[in-house]
């Protein structure tokens, strides 16, 4: 009966892994998303600050944030960290550091060409570090009694699955501040009030980068159970007929696009 | 006993999830196949026609095709649906779409620049609603009892693996037909028959789409399997061999094409 | 009992295969990464040549090259090669057979714009049918009795994990010896000793193909246990801090960098 357990655990690992993967190559994909939207100047600029701010998160969430989120520190010695599980708790930090690094990522599309390239990557250690993890510990590891309170006051906790809130809605609510304190880009609009169009310099790699993230979003959604037992079908038939519904619905209506 | 048959199971869900994964990735090969082979005005069209015969096929095969295929519904309790192997059934649906989807995207390269819009996208509504899975019901659903009299009259059933003749022979044989009906491009021919050449207008953009395709092969090949206890290696290794064996090939027949 | 071990092992093969899959696309990030940096002339060249380099490779890896490294011949009884493990053996070549490719491709990227089409194929077909599996063989089957030399000498064998000596030295090495022989490109230096810059002709692409091999990379070191009980999440951990590391340290030394 162990080597059972044992026997479906040791596919576990491998398949959390995967589903880290997948999510991971979604920074790609926000990179070449903004690379293709912004002009052609600064698409460079756009790469270099979208993997920048990958590295960043990774090891303030490393050093700083998963302590504060999970209590758990790297520190310690490795043999004890690995365990017996063949080092499940560390590709589980990988996984959550993908999600973790995905509130910058998408920060960064809101104010592409907007900010400066060092203020951006201090702003990124600030909120991966510090901020990410206090909503995230306090969703997802009951930090500050705060689900207790709820349980109790409503008979249920506060459920987020697959970073739906914890990730998507709080690197959006940044992205508005950051949209609302950086203002329009330089040039957007005249000084009567008239709009200079900026299109896309690149709709090819636009796409690239949106098919990346469809892709990775199996990942993201899917394997947000993080347990084989807890991992459901349903959730990857919801993910796919969202996406589907989301490309038809921009499809009626981008009828006037540039370039269609 | 049953617990052991659980954990394999709840292994098969996410590495079946994996396969139907790379066969969706393989949509965007054929996307970016199609924008780096057409001209470059056509990009973005090609581009946006592929990922909406994607959406289309999906709702089309859904809510009628997989029925007609499979007699299966999704009109039902989702408890039922997902039943107690974790919703295994939708996963099953997701990477049989994929395949689906796949016919519309063999067809599109063929008429690639020739085919209005909306009408490309309601030829696909039909072929993925009805007429594919006609045949895909026929083959591997046993439907009409066309199987069972090959097995009676011929000693075995018709073998279909992978797709070869379901899914690519049955979209081939329709772009040949849809080649034939809208005849040569715009500008092809001069009118003393002589050739106006158009050339690929972005070779590393149909060069990833390409690899794509190719990566996503060993996803729709050896996944075909659907249960983990047929995938085979040598399925494998039989599809890495013949891309190898076709890449050589091109390499030896294809010495004076541009750009080399 | 039986029937357990049957189990992980049924997971065991689609799990390598995923591996197997991940470094197998690393080629398209090694083309990419070539294609990006050469000048925009060389682009196709260098794509095809990665690719050609690729099959090559394969044929004769397959023919000559696993038989002088594991002494495994591909030419009996298929029954017998896929076994009562459902071809294990064949996902194992496949996965070998990515690393064993990339040493050619690792050399291509050092002497890109430098070398003929054929003889380069020529020496890829040398390099990985001859001389790469003798050092493969050497430390990873104990080929020779120099591994059980250096565990009497030393006593421990000499221990190369996911081919840090095996592939990456071993294909610098030949990278280094193939820079000496053909020297720089040419146009590189004017009469008087001036350089002639010759920037990246397109760095979307060049990050692309980076970002490709990172992703594999996870697949090349984290599967390199080849075991799903060898599998190790510290692996993937090391892997992820490296290469974020890397990433910083470019960033810090690369502030002058074209385009940023």
């Amino acid at each position: 009966r162990d080597k059972l357990v044992t026997g479906v655990q040791t596919c576990a690992l491998p398949i959390l892994l995967m589903g880290a993967i997948l999510v991971f190559a979604m920074h790609g994909g926000f990179a070449f998303l903004e690379l293709g939207t912004v002009r052609r100047r600064s698409q460079v600029n756009a790469l270099v600050k979208i993997l920048s701010d990958f590295g960043i998160s990774t090891i303030v969430y490393f050093f700083i944030g998963y302590h504060i989120a999970y209590g758990i520190s790297f520190f310690g010695d490795v043999q004890q960290l690995t365990g017996s599980d063949q080092g499940f708790a560390m590709v589980r930090f990988f996984f959550l550091l993908t999600f973790a690094a995905a509130v910058p990522a998408i920060i960064s599309g809101g104010i592409a060409e907007r900010a400066r390239f060092v203020p951006q990557l201090m702003a990124t250690a600030f909120l991966v570090g510090l901020v990410y993890p206090f909503y995230e510990g306090i969703v997802w590891n009951g930090n500050y009694g705060i689900q207790a309170w709820f349980t109790q006051q409503f008979g249920a906790p506060f459920h987020d699955f697959a970073g739906s809130v914890v990730v998507h809605a709080v690197g959006g609510w940044m992205a508005l501040i950051a949209v609302w304190l950086l203002g329009p880009r330089r040039g957007r609009y005249g000084r009567d009030g008239s709009i200079h169009p900026m299109p896309p310099s690149n709709i090819p790699f636009l796409a690239l980068g949106s098919w990346i993230l469809i892709i990775g979003w199996f990942g993201f959604n899917v394997m947000s159970a993080q347990q084989l037992q807890a991992v459901q079908g349903l959730v990857a038939l919801n993910s796919l007929m969202a996406l589907v519904g989301g490309m038809l619905a921009a499809l009626a209506l981008g009828k006037g696009d540039p370039g269609f």
